[in-house]
């Protein structure tokens, strides 16, 4: 696979004009309102469409919601490009919608190119990346890639008790048919997604982008202790079951861990019961969420963490038990790719070695049915799902015209089936 | 003054009886319902006039709600007993209700003894000890002491909006007269309560009976730390500022100080924003409780723990401040009588040094305008506040009778007014 880029670059301002048009219409002040299902997000999906129309392209819908464009080239499957439209309440102006109107640049470049590209390209626009609103994140791109169980998705109810399913119906969605998005994945050679980092990584090294080499795995667990309440004022020291220190140990445990691990772990939820100023907490209960990019070392991290807690619980006499919350294994982009997109954010300027990606994307889903990889742009302080996310301008075409050159790499490249 | 008994005994299987009597008309299985100002209480109330009238005492209630029960004696001023007929909601059979029918003992046997007390008895039951509906607990011995501020019961409000101002209302009693209560301390030569201990300690040491030499000073604090929220998944250990684990080691170095300082120390209460599993906490609220029966051990508890908390807070980047809740200063009770409680305690069997009292007690509010002192009687796996409140009825039949001839000591005594 050759790294120079060979075809026509990306017209970076246009797709952050096109980016700043999005927010103006749903957007503003309190962030972005592209919730999933709703007609915010149609209206998004309206203006990605009027912008498909100027070059000429008419977006299709697979039974999943996930929107399809095509620009016809001399080979096919076609390389996927794109992201989600879709965004959580209060969100940015990049997340999710960088990685579609970069996307659409690369075709919007073909597309004045004079010339076929040397093969198809699809952008795709994935339904609901986010679950912000019933909570089953992925779920267009899992039903691309198969991993969807339609039967999961019975019970999910929003915050005001609305079913899923209906919010499907209000969209002319089956639920029972959404797994027919599959056959989608035939006609993909290839996947790239440009995607904010998310986290402080690029902008404490002062680097505008780089390549990403997969998204770690996670397991979160539910991990509850039980001592025993009594009184703030009557209780000596040394005879309390104290739950809530139990977990502060637990907690701190958990950061010494995934320090030493080279992983991430996070305590972000616990609650005391009784929960008073003046009671010993009999009950604690939080939500340990760990992530590794390596299967072994999550597992290890899992071990040290369980041990951690037992040890933590017997040192001040409580019981504790654990319950999967969550977990997804770790999944490693395709080793090509991930060197082109290497290659060319060094071309750019960026970070020489890939990062590992914490969050999950839509490419972890597509990476199961085809070589994919991503490229990251900094993120201005690591906030994203907040109306603050922002990326320096700058940045941001560094990243989406190295975004094209990948991409029109991977255009010229054979990439045989499976 | 004399540690002989001299004087009638109580019977205590009658004042078991009695309080066993209470619970059947005010309690059940899902405990006590004697909270104060409401109807159960007024009845609980009524059952102790009831108890009053077989022996021939009409009782009277001050401006604050106290009740008063005099039985004459050959001297002036008399000498009080008692406690609080309230309780939690959901509470046990002995807390507050112990001390006054053991005083009620007293003076029953006394009645019947065929020649007048030494010295006058008062048996006093004080209203909304407990604060359960309107957070203001020790209202009316605070009214007695003088220590109530009434301006400062305007704003108190319950679970349902209803105002404490209302509630005094209901019961006949006019706010701003509540002072007018301070009256009847110049009435009390010396003050004691029976008390459940409501801790662990002489169950521990199998014991069922204890003087108290005084109540631990307390300070509670409102602590909140602030960090920066970031994503769980895409912040690196070292990149993150967590408020949840800045609270977590505030809270162990809080249980360390305690017992370095042979205080007590809980953070009973903790809450993490955003508090979600994918979210590394940007703040996290706590309240810290601290007890020592030494003022300067108690300033030298708070000074460490405003020192580990900004060494919690600086370690990983965070602010901290705090925010007084409530505080009272230690309260010993008089040396005399805490001398010959421990001797009444010790010719019971029981423990043959002076506890402190973590809890506050009405006791705390007479020791300020009377020579005071309590006894603790074990508490069956140190709980109060719950329908498991239990005490051995072997051990209630011991502190009872020592009750009894503390008081028959205390009755013999001089007690020049300060």
């Amino acid at each position: 696979m050759t790294a120079a880029a060979n075809g026509p670059s990306v017209d970076a301002r246009r797709v952050i004009a096109d980016l700043r048009e999005l927010e103006r219409r749903t957007g503003g002040p309190g962030g972005a309102r592209r919730v999933a299902w709703g007609a915010q997000w149609r209206e998004a999906r309206a203006f990605v469409g009027e912008l498909l129309a100027e070059i000429g392209i008419e977006p299709e819908r697979d039974a999943a919601g996930n929107v399809w464009a095509y620009l016809a080239g001399e080979a096919e499957p076609a390389l996927g490009v794109g992201s989600h439209i879709d965004s959580v309440p209060g969100g940015g102006w990049l997340d999710g919608a960088l990685g579609v109107m970069a996307g659409l640049g690369v075709l919007r470049g073909w597309a004045g190119a004079g010339a076929p590209p040397p093969r198809s390209l699809a952008l795709v626009d994935f339904a609901d990346e986010e679950g912000a609103r019933f909570g089953r994140s992925l779920l267009g791109s899992s039903a691309l890639s198969g991993s969807l169980d339609p039967d999961g998705l019975t019970d999910l109810r929003d915050a005001e008790g609305r079913s899923l399913v209906d919010a499907l119906g209000e969209n002319g969605i089956d639920p029972a048919r959404m797994s027919e998005a599959t056959a989608r994945a035939a006609g993909i050679a290839a996947f790239l997604e440009l995607h904010i980092e998310q986290g402080p990584v690029l902008e404490a090294e002062g680097l505008a982008v780089a390549a990403v080499r997969g998204c770690a795995g996670v397991e979160r667990y539910r991990v509850g202790f039980s001592g025993q309440a009594s009184h703030a004022g009557t209780t000596p020291m040394d005879a309390r079951r104290d739950a809530g220190l139990a977990a502060a140990e637990a907690a701190l445990s958990v950061e010494r861990i995934a320090a030493e691990h080279g992983g991430v772990g996070t305590v972000g939820a616990v609650s005391l019961s009784p929960g008073i100023a003046t009671a010993v907490a009999g009950e604690a209960q939080m939500v340990v969420d760990l992530r590794h990019p390596d299967a072994p070392e999550l597992a290890a991290m899992l071990a040290a963490t369980r041990a951690a807690a037992d040890a933590a619980a017997s040192e001040r006499g409580c019981e504790w038990r654990s319950q999967p919350v969550w977990s997804i294994e770790p999944i490693p982009f395709d080793a090509r790719l991930v060197e082109a997109a290497t290659e060319a954010s060094r071309r750019a300027g960026g970070r020489s070695e890939p990062l590992v990606s914490g969050a999950l994307h839509d490419a972890a889903e597509v990476a199961r049915v085809a070589p994919t990889a991503m490229m990251f742009c900094a993120s201005a302080r690591g906030l994203s799902h907040a109306p603050e996310e922002d990326t320096d301008e700058g940045d941001l075409v560094r990243a989406i015209e190295a975004f094209g050159e990948l991409a029109n790499g991977a255009l010229s490249s054979d990439w045989p089936r499976t």
